[in-house]
């Protein structure tokens, strides 16, 4: 899996890159902004991008004989969406686009918009005696003189002849990839619309695109309706295990979370649900799994076997999803049962298998799914953490919502951060959970085993009137009502040390030290919200410098928006789980014997 | 389109074959009963049918590159089912199917069962922490390795956890084409049927084919419920053209009829609805347009363009066919909006795009399709002809059921075949007319302009006193209440004009004269009743010796049955509509000017 990177020359502008074999070189140029010519974005079906190979050998491919000529191919012509480089390439592209719509997403990840969707507008010649071609001929056949494949159902064809003739034959065909989506009359090519869904456990979150500006028109979040079947997949898949009848519920209930998103999505932006003809979802794999109705049993036991992982795409009436009623919705990859189309968008969102820096991302949750690498070699892995991050079963453990602690500074006294501002705290979130531990740590109130020192042991502490008992067991009080105990301790030791084993396993796997890390990449809805030097400080993260520990926000929903945004990208996502090694923790004897070993907190001066 | 044969010979068995360029080595071979090995029945993907060419050129193919190792590419081998030939070829078949089945059908056709619908039994490995391949995945790999190409959608997906469990991962994969119908517990091989729909305007036949032995297990008709919309298809469009709700209710009376034949098929035959996993459906445009719920109004006005041409591969579900719900139907192609899908069967079933013999095919009916060529050149038209040939608007015409004189001989006497044997006649079907008419000239009752004599111009004819007078105009009396009038006469003329004209239409373009013709096959529900010297005696066919104007039967059926048996024969039917040149005769100048010429009788000493 490790593989040499090829040098690939583009000329005249004597741009370069370092890629991995089997790469084309559209894609290629994209990733570094440089935007070849196509119509077809890639589907080596419009001709526009080809390039004149100049040094390097590339095998001529179908597409190639059916859109050059002979004597091009010959002369080293080739469609660059089509060749896939495995020696180091010199080439000339002819031609860029010309005003190419671009976007800076996910972490400094530039992407060029071209959409999956694409709407071409056709004046079509009307029929005669001399040309009896069906409707669907005549439009298959000016969606092909611009460059696009097309193949059309039922649903469409249906009502082709009509609305072909209501608007003079003069008509704009939605296209989602090859699938016919849509023949709308007249030109409505300014009309187009995608949503991201980042379908979480807990949040569902959902952005209305315009795939033709790359711009978000609207945003909404909603918690997933699921909540009351549980709090984390395992329990939502005991559930679903109770009979047909739950799974159906459960389906029922997600859906009608994402559609009320969707309902708000078009209140505030005003844009109608037949202008949306896409919907790319993100979600680990249980949740695409209820999502689909699919039977979620096998994730939950060992082996651990998901009943699909590769990308999906579904008509959104089948899915149950209210976007146009022929639209389309695409799920991503997933690369195994706990590490899933999330994950997937997130790697999408921080380029870390594509840049040449080593990188670990981590998603912290119930499971801290953690990605090691860079465009050489990637691992992954799950590592079960319990909830204690998500600020459950601690014991004034509350969601990150208004009233909790979510910051915390102990100097000579207190400081708090609480979600909705100068309001009395109720509980602790994940965040205030890290955060307090960490400086617990730098107090000298917990030592390295994670115990909790009493009052009468540091008398003279500025802090020791906070340290209190509680039915029994040491906790520190953080405010009225609002304390921390040595269980809660004890459960995120357990968390935080599942995680950094996992880390390390990864890193054993790839023979790498913390020296050869460059960043430390904290996403996910909880990860994001968590403090880079107390991430450090507990051990969760291993011991690079603070100024590399970066919060990177919701990378699933960004991977989300960006494959939406562009078909490039989503090839991409669609060919991760192939190039990502996936390490299965459960019955190796390293992370059995690590875990132990890192339950305990860093020394401080080893940071 | 006039095309050159190629020679194509096959060792070491020495057989040798004439085909048009762009046929595929392995077709050609089927065509003569040279069964070469393939388990994935020519898609490419297994591989097997791999012959070494040893004269003449052939491109690899991208099949060719995955399926072949690059020397064996080098030394001259390719996949027989990819290699489409334009030059005379030599080939070797390293290996033939053991026990191909195959079976006589349509007119003299050797049909070699190798149906769309294959299933294919595996065990598959159980998933371990080792190898933590997807439900879908494992199941695909399997499939891939026994040959076969797959795609699954939502449906099937959904409940594949639960069934591969259920049956300790040993199940049988139904594959139609490529698209995954259902996965079955067990091993279900023995159980494979299809279902072949002769979908008529009048008629709507169904036989339930067993797809493994190539048997039809039952056969039902019915009458099209369309009936009381009208019975041709114009009115049949003009009901559709009154509103959404019409056509939707046009669609779900066809729907009750073909059900309704399914459910007796079920009945008869002891087979479950769930081992019928595909269905051909052949009828003309109107028929396929209505079945589908696809605005037919087009079609019947100038300048009569259907919403589709292409074959359609559909989900039953989406159609609304009740055999397996994941099921899927194949519509044949439509050459125009006059000349169906029910016209390719005819093709298919009667060879006649691929014998050397110059062949017409006529279709009588309210419309009577014609097709003449060869496997040089084929063209097809459609000649309007009226409604006598159906028995329709004719005075004491009916449907071809009981009571109805279907043969007529005069002597000195009026001899009567009446359908149902010895009973009163209640009227007369088309073939009973057409005798009628033939025998009226042959007797020297009719003149050679279609005049009825009266009985005082024949006095002393044997049968003048069957020479009556009917509301002022002349008949003749076959059966007490049961005349035919001067004015059926001149609706036969109309009728039969047209078709003739069509014929001589055709004949024209192509550059033939009668002498060239070897064949005359009258097809179709009606066609095939009709008495040959009857039909050359009033001119409807050319003047060919009586022995080579055949009556071939349902041909739309056979083909239908032949593509639901052989996927070869489908590619087949798919092809034809390119093969086919198709004549327009509405505002052709030769038509209407031929069409006056024509409305006489032949002279009989022409004959």
């Amino acid at each position: 899996m490790i593989q040499r990177k090829l040098e690939i020359t583009y000329r005249p502008y004597d741009k370069s890159t370092r890629i991995p074999p089997g790469t084309t070189l559209f894609s290629a140029a994209h990733w570094i902004g440089l935007p070849i010519d196509s119509t077809c974005g890639g589907r080596g079906t419009c001709g526009k991008c080809k390039v004149h190979v100049i040094q390097g050998s590339l095998e001529a491919t179908t597409a190639d004989r059916k859109q050059l000529r002979v004597e091009e191919i010959d002369a080293g012509w080739r469609l660059s969406c089509q060749a896939k480089v495995y020696e180091d390439t010199v080439c000339e592209v002819p031609e860029l686009l010309r005003v190419p719509k671009a976007a800076t997403m996910g972490v400094n990840r530039l992407v060029l918009l071209d959409p999956n969707v694409r709407k071409a507008y056709v004046e079509l010649t009307e029929p005669s005696l001399e040309d009896q071609r069906s409707d669907l001929e005549r439009l298959r056949d000016a969606l092909t003189a611009e460059g696009h494949d097309m193949k059309a159902d039922l649903q469409v064809l249906s009502r082709l002849p009509s609305i072909l003739r209501a608007a003079d034959f003069k008509v704009t065909a939605v296209l989602g990839g090859d699938q016919l989506i849509a023949v709308e009359p007249g030109d409505t090519r300014e009309m187009s619309y995608g949503v991201a869904f980042d379908l979480g456990t807990t949040t569902v979150v959902g952005t209305l695109m315009n795939l033709r500006t790359g711009m978000a028109e609207a945003v909404r979040s909603t918690l997933n309706g699921q909540a009351p079947f549980g709090a984390d997949v395992i329990s939502r898949i005991s559930h679903a295990m109770t009979g047909a009848a739950a799974l159906s519920e459960l389906r029922e209930t997600v859906l009608k979370s994402m559609n009320g998103i969707l309902g708000e999505l078009y209140a505030e932006s005003g844009i109608a649900r037949e202008n949306v003809y896409e919907a790319v979802v993100v979600g680990n794999a249980t949740m695409l799994h209820l999502l689909l109705g699919v039977d979620p049993a096998p994730i939950a036991v060992t082996p651990f076997t998901p009943a699909f992982r590769e990308p999906l795409y579904l008509e959104a009436g089948a899915v149950g999803l209210e976007i146009h009623p022929h639209g389309r919705v695409q799920t991503l990859p997933l690369l195994g049962a706990y590490v899933g189309a999330d994950i997937i968008g997130g790697i999408v969102a921080t380029g870390l298998a594509r840049e040449d820096k080593l990188r670990v991302f981590v998603d912290v949750g119930t499971n801290g799914e953690i990605v090691l690498g860079s465009s050489t070699r990637v691992l992954a892995t799950a590592a079960p953490a319990g909830p204690a991050f998500e600020g459950s079963q601690i014991q004034c453990g509350m969601r990150a919502t208004e009233g909790a602690i979510e910051g915390v500074i102990l100097t000579d006294r207190v400081e708090l951060q609480v979600i909705g501002g100068d309001i009395t705290p109720k509980g602790i979130c994940g965040s205030g959970l890290v955060d307090t531990v960490a400086q617990l740590r730098v107090a000298g109130l917990v030592d390295v085993s994670g115990r909790m020192r009493s009052r009468e042991e540091v008398p003279e502490h500025p802090l020791s009137d906070r340290l209190i008992m509680v039915d029994g067991v040491r906790a520190f009080l953080l405010s009225e009502g609002v304390f921390l105990s040595q269980r809660d301790i004890r459960a995120l030791q357990f968390g935080k040390g599942s995680i950094a084993t996992g880390i390390k396993v990864l890193m054993d796997v790839m023979g790498v030290a913390t020296d050869d890390l460059r960043e430390v990449l904290l996403g996910g809805s909880f990860g994001s919200y968590l403090n880079p030097e107390s991430a450090r400080i507990i051990g969760l993260v291993p011991p690079v410098p603070v100024d590399n520990i970066l919060s990177v926000g919701n990378t699933a929903g960004e991977g989300a928006k960006m494959t939406l945004l562009s078909f490039r990208e989503r090839q991409v996502a669609f060919e991760l789980p192939e190039a990502i090694e996936y390490v299965e923790l459960s019955g190796r004897a390293d992370f059995n014997d690590s875990f132990v070993s890192v339950l305990q907190f860093p020394e401080l001066d080893s940071l």
